[in-house]
């Protein structure tokens, strides 16, 4: 247990104090196979345990949240859970944000069990926020928004992500003239908590790689009130650089996480925490 | 151990005998807690495992597959996870399709551990086909597509569903001119197994409440060759009439899946074998 997170509050409170001080940092937690190789390990749930919580340890007040990539923990089943669920209790008593990355979407009583499973208190698997997908519409997480509300807790939507395969269907137009990004977007900002001050309890993916405008996605405006969380892969390995973060974001970027995950883990254990500490520092000096 | 699986060959083979036989019956396995409850059951994970084995067992022989809402495991967490193992075991066991309904949706690596942890042989949640959610693309999906082809497994890829928000989203019209839904269906049929005979390794979910004349999906057109497996939640008690399977569906009934979970699961463990029975003989006269 240590002091670094100051964990008291709603997790938009917290966020909110996080990028106060300056920290964008997600460090993602993604032992793939090929990942826990490269740390020398072998491919189980214990080792991927131990990636985790070697990323929560350095993390603790450096990042301003870790992002375990939940299909790595898994491909190992229940013991994959087990492992998983000891990685986000350190962090829990480290005092760091987790985003859960599950992408999970569904509708009705079937979303609010994932929901359950990832953002209620006491829950093996409780995180402070969970990426999901809306391929069934905003109103299908509904299931998740009292739950929010009620705990404190926060989703990242899937908006405009950077593969190409993803441009046909993130561009699409529906019917009110909107692309579905767009929707997203103005969905996510249009979302409720009285007590988010800051910053929004509901954010959004928005892949660093793009043009935003491709996808009719507006950052000139000034920032929203609470401001629009945005969870940003595509800096680091994927080619997106970091001094670009405020002209590709631009009213959006203050609230901007930059989630690294290969530029931080390749090379091991050893020196971990100095490249999590240099990427926080060159992201801070950015934004 | 039965024999009424015959579970020799791939997903798609086996599929198709289901289907020859008129087995068009998808049985769901929801153990959300209101189900539990109705089931005179705590809420807990040998709960869900408990409802999950009877499902399993009365649906041997007469229904084409059984379909475990992950979202209902997955709030126990890794005692959910183990429970679901071992109902897939049983499934196994017993020669019964498995869909494991988790749509999962990601990209590269992500995306490849998913399909890693539920179609490979050998892993604790292996079954023999799962949802996935294309919003990043059906492209995205490629992790997927040579463990499909080489152990001979199955996706459902979400296309058009039945909940209202969901719309917007699959009615958009990409730039290529296609609704997101239809291209859903097109990129499905298009996938090319060589070992595909008789039906489709890829499938997708289309709600049976709809009209998919909306989302611009063709239902009049003669069966593909192989048939692209629907899965049809909204049967039952979602409203949609299963006498109206041949209007809805048109040239894609033949390989229909109707998922019935509320009118077989509703009045708990007693009668359950009756109302698997009932419900695939109405079913198999309907299509």
């Amino acid at each position: 247990m240590t002091d670094h997170g100051h964990a008291a509050g709603t997790y938009s409170q917290r966020l909110a104090r996080e990028l106060a001080a300056s920290r964008h940092l997600c460090a993602g937690i993604d032992p793939s196979s090929a990942m826990l190789a490269e740390w020398g390990l072998d491919d189980s749930a214990a080792s991927a345990e131990r990636l985790g919580r070697e990323v929560v340890a350095a993390a603790a007040g450096v990042a301003a949240c870790v992002k375990p990539q939940v299909a790595f923990f898994e491909r190992f089943g229940a013991a994959g859970y087990a492992a998983l669920a000891r990685v986000l209790a350190d962090a829990r008593a480290a005092g760091v944000l987790t985003i859960a990355d599950v992408k999970r979407g569904d509708i009705g009583t079937s979303f609010a069990a994932y929901a359950d499973a990832w953002l209620t208190p006491g829950s093996p698997l409780e995180a402070d926020a969970m990426t999901v997908v809306a391929y069934q519409g905003f109103g299908s997480l509904e299931g998740a928004f009292e739950l929010i509300r009620q705990h404190g807790k926060g989703l990242f939507v899937l908006a405009a992500t950077s593969n190409p395969e993803a441009f046909a269907v993130q561009t699409a137009v529906r019917g009110d003239g909107r692309t579905v990004a767009q929707a997203v977007v103005d969905d996510a900002l249009a979302f409720h908590n009285p007590t988010d001050d800051h910053v929004n309890s509901v954010g959004v993916v928005l892949g660093a790689t793009l043009q935003l405008r491709d996808f009719a996605i507006t950052t000139d405006a000034p920032p929203a009130k609470p401001a629009l969380p945005v969870l940003a892969p595509g800096f680091g390995a994927q080619g997106a650089n970091i001094a670009d973060a405020k002209s590709i974001f631009g009213g959006l970027a203050w609230a901007m996480l930059a989630n690294e995950s290969r530029s931080i883990l390749a090379g091991g254990a050893a020196g971990l925490s100095d490249r999590i500490s240099a990427r926080a520092e060159a992201i801070a000096q950015a934004v």
